[in-house]
């Protein structure tokens, strides 16, 4: 435990307008990592049972990892974390950006928020030093609007604002927190969180040089990997995700259609934006340190006028927005994603919403009188566009689409709970789980509920470059897409416990780092004699955390489900006659408990906490 | 899975006179390593349930390791395993010298023997040839006749020899095979499985060139390693095991003194081989490609004339016919160990029994006339040498004590069972569990009863160097060596895993390879994109099918158990005041099967075979 590295939280207490600086020792940041690690621990050490998450008891929590801050292609990424107001269980996710690293260099690795201030606030943090300022006047702008005061006030351009919008403002379930403008932590309502502190804003800037513990070593690994990261990135440098698979992920099934209903979708060439580059004149943008630049860039004249500072839309973006909502208008994708940017909404949940309501109108459930005279049909880009910002605004039929599908479903009745398209009161992402079977599974046990980022995709482990790679997990043969058996679950198990190690770490999933370059980087960096084996550790140590944590706040192994829409064929498409068989989808479920070495009820056990060297864990069974 | 690395398994059945070859494909050897997972495997794949370990139904397994016979310090080592005569369990030893790499050479990387010779024969292997020859004029030769004869009727003083002296012949339950007249595939009788086919020895030659992967890569390991190792090693390299720690050891409590029984031993310092240098004449050697040269070589004049040809003792010899019998007398070890490598028995088996039986007779349990008249005292070396003599010719208590403590106990009788110092029949090696406590554990469960090779020691976990070492499995503090709780469980669980991976890529412990570099040279070596994750669960796999070959032949939890004398403590010394409480050894016993994965029961779950993708293994519980 040589070369240690260290860390800092910065403890801000809104109610009692108090600042603390904390320091976390070697062990503790070797144990929990980061990010992810340290959202899992704080949530499970220091909340109360049984909280409103929009209550001032919540806490707020923005946490790097080791790698932040350092020149590393791949580590320009945060985390937050806070009990979810969607879910009500374990929340959090991760952003890419600049935020992250200043943070780092003004020499934090983590906040955490509590109590809710009396008016609007900011918090300002510079080069070690922090203070709570009034943010009345920031209050209802958007968040472009809201950066620029800030950073004029400040005197400082290169201030790196995470802020919310209105939709955090009011409390949308499902609002995100928004960096640099265009990068979101968008899933769980960490925004709503946000909000219901006051808390408009989080600006940070820092000159703080970081020490790098083996600077040869680390050298060398970037260069290894940009030798292979111009090669087999090309299409992220070009165009980002999303480009160039769209017609292939339509006719393959997996592109979510009309709120998962369909099969496949005419419109998905209409939506690449390898295709329509010059329609929406995308450049690209980059995190910080990051040769990848694979973040898009658009700009539109009309029919909408889409503004620039706000990027472009993600994969995810275009399918929520576009094949889900049976919309083929690339344009107006791009708009609704601004807006979403604008008013700190994420992407998925609000287009996974609107889909709802789209599916629900076209069946009767919801009327004109429900929409204020929206057709809300399936196709309209325009009703979609509008309905964007009446969830913002929480206005009419949006202030029943901000409370997430479930909630929505709910209170609208009628039947409209076979449309919500939710594991946990959490909306599903753009992958089909009738395709991605185990995926599907991913989708029930994901402690944050139905989530891409901390998951298996079967696609991933079926070609014969992706099993030599995924072979340093002991992944040895390729396996069908809807095979639901033990060896699927197998690489279920393995795959989230190393992802949500990678949301420890902060590291991007679309660079070639993988199993054994990244111990060699954590320890090229840290010190750490670190190895695969215990970050994957790591890994398994905070997906069985967050399970405590959803336990704890009531959830059982019911939840773990997925919606029954699932277990029908598409109604045309590749997977017209593919569904997912319950019996094997619970078998699957089950085996992952055990797997994961929990009861049949899917309750870690106390030995398996011993095992993760986290005994005190145990008390909240 | 490019570049890969597969084996070929040469395949002899003895009662039928036949010979064949079969390929190993990549996956499998992935899967499995070599070594001690290939005997995990075809014994649990191959064995019928139940039979005899002596009769000609047991198959005996030579294996070599992916990493044998390539010029890398620390893999000149093989395996061997069977069902043991002296457990009835599973059997597996591994062994260093010049034969494995010597097999690999000659084309193969594994033997299965099966069925029993009419007569003495010997098997000659010879650059991917095998025969079966006549060994009726080699029976009854002591080791180093026989190797000459053999190397003189194949022409070749280079032949590497594996054989059996007579101690095997006549089934010793804890006859070893001797490698090269001076390397012992100790524990568990192999060579009386060896003895009970007919077969004498196994002879190999070969020429073939091996291929590395990564031949830079693999220089620049090497490379790394001699700089570590001549900085760290310095004690081995000038005298071996046991040089330099005898003294120490003993104030300890660590050094097993009279069969257990006693504290401290004030002979400790004349059994030292660093002290004892010139008396001994002691010279050293090393395995294949190994610079480290830690196998001694000893030569003495009188008051035994002591062969050089038969190296020297290592420390578990040193212990058990020194300090565990009351002896000083270095050059009556190093007689005794000489006689064991003639005669082809484990050092310490035949030491522990001896010891046991000193204790029986000092209590009155076996008289002169047991003895043919033999004053069997603690600390008589000249009756400690007849006594091995005996053992290997059984004759008269000889032949009692040639079937083990734990039979010889039952023969024995009058409460002789208290003396037998053994966990499922194997007798315990030299290190004390009183003071290693998480070792005693280890004792407890290790799949082939009572062993050194497969388990934790508690001393390497409590320097801050250590730790820092072993932070790679995520041990990040060191513990008391008394401590049984739950953190050290868990280092028993992962280490005892690793140690039995060690054991399938044949890997020496003595040297600088660790958890981050071992991967690596696989790496380099196979190319397989291998991982300290992927290897250690191997090691976790190999563990889980030892144990469901014991369960299969009928062991249960109740054989996981330490003799009484261990919760009593040593009558004077370091522990006199220190045993090992019977509930909290229990609750350590139930943990690590529960952090195995296995039920209460210590039975492997259907789900964990999965999880180790073996589910074909669930077939046998």
């Amino acid at each position: 435990m040589v070369n240690g590295y260290t860390g800092n939280i910065l403890r801000v207490d809104l109610t009692k307008e108090k600042i603390s600086i904390e320091n976390l020792d070697e062990i503790f940041c070797r144990r929990y990592i980061g990010g992810e690690g340290f959202v899992a621990y704080f949530l499970l050490k220091e909340l109360k049972v049984g909280i409103d998450p929009l209550s001032p008891e919540n806490k707020l929590i923005f946490a790097t990892g080791p790698l932040t801050g350092f020149a590393i292609p791949g580590t320009g990424r945060n985390s937050v974390g806070a009990k979810s107001p969607l879910t009500g269980g374990f929340g959090e996710a991760e952003v890419g950006g600049h935020w992250g690293a200043e943070l780092k260099h003004a020499g934090f690795d983590a906040i955490i928020v509590e109590g809710k201030a009396k008016n609007p606030v900011y918090l300002w943090i510079n080069d070690g030093k922090a203070e709570i300022k009034d943010a009345t006047h920031l209050w209802g702008k958007i968040t472009g609007k809201a950066e620029e005061i800030i950073q004029k006030e400040l005197g400082d351009k290169l201030v790196r604002v995470a802020q919310i919008g209105p939709g955090g403002e009011r409390l949308v379930r499902y609002a995100c927190i928004i960096n640099d403008l265009r990068n979101a932590a968008g899933r769980g309502g960490l925004g709503a969180v946000m909000g219901s502190k006051n808390l408009k804003a989080v600006a940070v800037r820092g000159h703080k040089k970081l020490e790098v513990n083996n600077k040869e070593k680390l050298r060398v690994k970037i260069k290894e990997y940009h030798d292979v990261a111009y090669k087999t990135y090309a299409g992220y440098f070009e165009h980002g995700t999303g480009g160039g698979i769209m017609e292939m992920f339509a006719e393959s099934g997996n592109l979510p259609t009309r709120n998962f209903r369909d099969g496949n979708f005419s419109g998905a060439k209409a939506l690449d934006p390898s295709i329509m580059k010059e329609e929406i004149n995308l450049t690209m943008d980059a995190c910080y340190a990051c040769s990848i630049r694979c973040k898009k860039v658009v700009e539109i004249k009309e029919p909408w006028e889409v503004d620039p500072l706000y990027g472009g839309p993600e994969y995810e973006s275009i399918g929520a927005f576009g094949s889900n909502c049976g919309i083929d208008d690339i344009k107006a994708v791009c708009k609704a994603n601004e807006l979403c940017n604008k008013n700190s909404l994420d992407t998925i949940s609000t287009g996974v919403s609107i889909g709802f309501a789209m599916e629900c109108y076209e069946n009767g459930i919801l009327t004109d009188k429900d929409t204020n005279g929206i057709k809300l049909n399936f196709g309209n880009a325009e009703a979609m566009i509008q309905m964007v910002e009446m969830i913002a605004k929480r206005e009419g039929l949006g202030d029943i689409l901000a409370e997430g599908v479930k909630r929505a479903a709910e209170k609208i009745k009628m039947g409209a709970d076979k449309f919500a398209m939710h594991v946990k009161g959490q909306e599903i992402p753009m992958h089909e789980p009738r395709l991605k079977q185990g995926l599907g599974v991913g989708y029930t046990i994901s402690p944050t509920g139905a989530e891409h980022m901390a998951n298996m995709h079967d696609t991933s482990f079926i070609s014969e470059r992706a099993i030599a790679l995924h072979s340093a997990l002991g992944i040895l043969e390729p396996l069908e897409m809807d095979d639901l058996g033990a060896k699927k679950v197998r690489i279920l198990t393995y795959y989230s416990n190393w992802r949500n190690l990678s949301n420890a770490l902060l590291i991007c999933y679309f660079l070639p780092w993988d199993y054994i370059d990244i111990p060699e980087i954590v320890r090229a960096v840290t010190g750490w004699y670190t190895s695969s084996w215990e970050l994957m550790k790591v890994g398994e140590r905070i997906t069985t955390m967050a399970r405590v944590f959803n336990i704890r706040e009531g959830f059982s192994k019911n939840e773990d489900w997925l919606p029954e829409r699932f277990f029908q064929p598409h109604t045309s498409g590749a997977l017209a006659e593919t569904k997912i068989e319950p019996d094997k989808l619970k078998n699957a479920i089950l085996m992952y408990y055990k797997m994961m070495g929990w009861t049949e009820e899917g309750i870690p056990t106390k030995t398996k906490l011993q095992e993760l060297d986290v005994e005190w864990v145990s008390q909240y069974l």
